[in-house]
């Protein structure tokens, strides 16, 4: 196989998801597109890996040392949600309901994977939290055995702020999910947390 | 949205099979790469599209003017098997059965999609066949209405080397496959050129 072609498809099967097999595909559809295309591409990827940063404020991705959203001063600075990663903040502003602000914690307390307390942002949480301006933390990490251990240990760091209001996002059964396929657990709490129906809505 | 993290997340979105949540995901995982290991990947990608070539003998990607197996004097040049992409070529290279050439046509004749006999390497096909050192032409092209198609096309174009022998790739059940699945046009064919088996054997 030529050398370039076998470079590319070695290079481009190190990304997740991505066989050999797709590799030469995407090699092949690069070959098609317009020199100037694939430059813009090349570029936007080395551009990110360098140039990045994580905000200073809350951990997300930014473009300079403060986030468009810590930096927003129409947001509500008073509401701070702590989420796994940056794509779990994006997937909350995608609903443009939520206008507080964020802590992007970096992943959840996994002892398997090596990945202790101190290798997620809860200094910068329990920091902001003593500056005195958040009122309510709402936690919106996953229901997995990791995230109940980390949701644990952030009660535990939290708790020493007496006033402050604690609250996890609500479990239960997604629009479009069937009850059938729906796991035990997820049904017990969306029995738990049953609402009254409005008779005269 | 960062408009670093924007970039790259458009930029990888138009590659084929990559929506803006796998990009996305891409681009986590871009993030945690060592900064050299994300400059080898856009540089094989940069130096793939500025610098690979056409075999200008049978259209195969190759990283001079003529690749490696239309360089290979121990290949069988008396040989030629007709291929659409480069990707059959190498997955019949990798079968390490076939000692011939190859023609890549780079594609197959479709008027829908505006292709015709001239956005094809056929020319280049003729003029090798014309010089007269191939005896066999191997023609595995898909069996689809554009592959029949290309083929009818191709035999016209052949008719004329009265000496040439013409064959196509056999169509039958293939290893793993179950009957009770395969189209009747597959199974129709491999009835039609069943093999006796070998009583001694």
């Amino acid at each position: 196989m030529s050398l370039l072609l076998e470079n590319i498809v070695s290079e481009l099967n190190r990304l997740p998801g991505v066989g050999r097999r797709t590799a030469l595909r995407l090699a092949m559809h690069i070959l098609k597109m317009e020199r100037e295309d694939v430059a813009a591409m090349t570029e936007s990827i080395s551009e990110f890996r360098n140039n990045i940063c994580h905000c200073a404020k809350c951990g997300n991705l930014s473009d300079s040392e403060i986030c468009e959203i810590c930096a927003d001063t129409k947001r509500d600075r008073t509401t701070l949600c702590v989420v796994e990663q940056v794509a779990d903040l994006l997937s909350i502003e995608k609903t443009r309901q939520y206008r507080g602000v964020y802590n992007v914690l970096g992943g959840v307390i996994s002892p398997m994977q090596g990945i202790g307390p101190s290798d997620l942002r809860i200094d910068l949480l329990l920091d902001r939290i003593a500056m005195g301006e958040v009122k309510e933390v709402i936690i919106a990490i996953s229901a997995s055995v990791e995230g109940e251990t980390t949701l644990f240990y952030l009660m535990n760091c939290l708790k020493r702020f007496e006033r402050l209001k604690i609250t996890t996002i609500a479990r239960g059964i997604g629009f479009g999910d069937e009850l059938e396929y729906v796991d035990e657990h997820t049904i017990t709490q969306a029995l738990i947390n049953r609402r009254e129906v409005d008779k005269n809505r």
